[in-house]
């Protein structure tokens, strides 16, 4: 039996062996960072990696102990690969209002030194002081014991396992970190070093051991952290990773209440579904919205769903437990699913956040694009205001039936409300009148207020 | 399109006429109650039926508006064939915690009247004073309509649909109360008058209207509410229903931390999870914890894979998404299918909660079993004092293994701990020592607690 786990990283920076650069990877290491915060060493810390363990590190600096925190991402997004760039931009806008300087797209070049301790980090485009480096830039598995022994490895080095966790010599098994499992959704193999697939892993290698024939199926990679007072969570593959591997992936973005809009504790939650236009396969769903188990309710279920190879319809019929001070009657997972089946059909023509935001900043007046706002005359006149009634139409979502003709024909229509849901309303009323050049900003304004806007009018 | 809904049932008794009784069926109903209740015209209400509405409405009088509040209960546990015995009674200490008289198994025989206005109800063992008396004794399918048209009817008097949602005349859709749904386990047809469901059916029905081929498959009966500080849920088939419907059922009990137990907002949750022993197929999930969004992860994902079919090697392998925040490494779920696995292969011998209650409550000395407390001997030591070491031995879990031979072998000896975990690994040993006469008792004293039980020695 192997389970020898995996280790951190290392990046190949100069500066790596300084005082003060940490790795995370056991309690010792905690143990040790704590000690130098506590003994008033620590006034500045860079985590370079936005991943998970690069937030939680970040969080704990900042929140815990009130340190000065900056985390520094090679890629455009936080959390890469596990979730998209709208839920990235939310995780991103919190980490930001709680003081968690972040720089996306910025490769840790050198760690900076004086007399053998940490003094900063330069990246390609700036350098950061700081008396404390964590290198969270993932995680390799400890393999070598089985590469010695003659046991075949993958190309990233993990240990080749069967379902009943056998290497190729069928009398020894490994589990954990150090092995690669099946994905259950590209029925490929892939790294996914998490404790809970390590524990299960770990059952089913014993039970073979013992005689006991379990099998493990494979994984979907689900995937859930706090992030100050939010959660974040996913499972599945992520719009850019289905892409990469090949599906005619598309997204289903929701921005609904997360209980009965008349409970106390009511709040907007965000979700992203991931779906095949071809098969109609859901491969993947993210989620944010308020710290809680309202997400991992919603993720756990999907991630069960997903494991089985469900459908659009399947998530449409999904029957979630339902009582007012726990979901809405539609729940949000269910909301999604109708989305997406819109989408397939047709019935829903959209455009994303990106598309949005990149016409936002874009200020020539040769656009062919014009904001289309249905919401209330008080939060739609700001923007007019602002923008001009050549960039941002406002007609309240009660007048569009009577007020349809006043719209331009010559220019697309980007539908504007809080949810997305009036707007694909209204987009199915201005196709039963002939009115066709439009779209939906799936999620709305519920969702760009959570991506943090700065061209947004304050009242 | 037909959606006539549901009506409450109205009991035939004596004084079901009088001012003052009322049953649950909209909002006129809601306010009227709440202007008695805020004019002083309630100190006293009793509420027939324990199940979902009758725990909602008595939560409420008690909770919002201190009215002194009983409920009757015809069967023998509140929430008769949603959950079982393990989990109603925990419901019930909650609810009795929270001064809700309880009063189970007993019939209402009679409201009792003064000048036409209510004054108390009569059941067969005691008489009841009330200003007010809610009847919340389930709901009947509104379908004259429906079956004054000549369409097919149930024989409980609902609408009989098919996938699509169509009636016995495939031009008439009907949806939400009034209609029977196929349930996904037994593969019946059954009455499931739910909100989500309604809002579910209504979608597939105006699909099929508008030509767009949509399929409501069916409904595992996802149930999930508050009560006072708690939350109870449940999915497919409680262990009764599953008895009745043929199945070789049993139940797996569990009472884990709901997530890492180092985490400060870390509880004790309880879940049953229902099996058929032959194929491994789980029936059915119930859940008990504290008020939160963590009861409906479990449902919620249980929903998805019983719909679906899954076994117990599938709840095993369900990858709930894990952070310590959030869940355990093995999650609450995943440890209810290791203890089914286990009970199928053999390899646990359990007792159940209604067994050793029994066996508490029976004083004869002729018993053929022990209890076996592997508690610290600060727990046990309280009980072995209280009953005796001819019913109540004690050896602490870490002096098992050395002192093993001190246990009787004439007994059966009922394991003891607070999980029912370290039972489990106990029955193990000894089995691999020739002790065999022992059943564990699943949920421990973590159920025991919760249940409330009265004999328990306090400190």
């Amino acid at each position: 039996m192997i389970a020898t786990g995996s280790r951190p990283f290392v990046l190949p920076i100069p500066g790596a062996d300084l005082d003060g650069v940490f790795t995370i990877s056991d309690l010792h290491k905690a143990i040790e960072i704590k000690k130098r915060i506590s003994t008033g060493k620590v006034d500045k810390a860079v985590v370079i990696g936005g991943g998970a363990i690069g937030l939680e590190m970040a969080e704990a600096f900042k929140d815990l102990w009130g340190v000065t925190t900056t985390i520094v991402e090679f890629m455009p997004q936080v959390l890469p690969r596990i979730v998209d760039f709208p839920v990235a931009s939310m995780v991103t806008k919190h980490m930001r209002d709680n003081e968690v300087d972040i720089f996306l797209g910025e490769g840790a070049e050198e760690i900076l030194g004086k007399d053998g301790k940490v003094t900063g980090l330069r990246t390609g485009k700036r350098t950061i002081e700081a008396d404390i480096v964590i290198m969270a830039a993932g995680v390799r598995p400890r393999s070598e014991i089985a590469g010695e022994a003659g046991l075949q490895l993958s190309p990233m080095g993990a240990i080749v396992v069967n379902e009943r966790m056998q290497t190729s010599d069928p009398s020894i098994y490994a589990a954990g970190d150090c092995v690669e499992v099946m994905h259950q959704v590209t029925g490929k193999k892939f790294y996914a070093p998490l404790g809970s697939l390590a524990n299960k892993e770990g059952r089913v290698a014993g039970d073979n051991m013992a005689g006991i024939p379990s099998k493990f199926k494979g994984a979907v990679g689900s995937f859930i952290m706090k992030a100050f007072d939010v959660c974040v969570g996913a499972t599945g593959l992520s719009l850019e990773v289905a892409l990469a591997e090949g599906f005619d992936a598309d997204v289903a973005l929701t921005a609904p209440s997360d209980r009965a809009h008349f409970f106390p504790t009511e709040s907007i939650v965000c979700f992203q579904m991931v779906f095949d236009r071809r098969t109609r396969r859901v491969l993947g769903m993210q989620g944010f919205g308020p710290m809680g188990d309202g997400i991992s309710a919603r993720i756990d279920a999907a991630a069960a769903y997903i494991s089985m190879g469900a459908s659009i319809e399947d998530f449409a019929n999904l029957e979630m437990a339902y009582a007012p001070p726990f979901s809405a009657a539609i729940d949000s997972i269910n909301a999604a699913a109708y989305v997406a089946d819109n989408l397939c059909d047709g019935r829903l023509r959209k455009t994303t956040i990106e598309s949005f935001l990149a016409w936002m900043e874009d200020n020539s007046t040769q656009s062919d694009w014009i904001a289309f706002d249905i919401r209330h005359p008080l939060e739609a006149g700001p923007c007019v205001e602002k923008f001009g009634a050549e960039k941002w139409l406002a007609i309240p979502y009660n007048e569009v039936r009577d007020r349809y003709s006043e719209l331009p024909k010559d220019k697309m229509l980007i539908i504007l409300c809080d949810a997305g849901t009036r707007s694909f309303e209204m987009q199915s009323f201005l196709g039963s009148v002939g009115v066709e050049n439009t779209l939906v900003l799936s999620g709305g304004f519920n969702m760009l207020r959570r991506i943090g806007i700065d061209w947004y009018p304050q009242a």
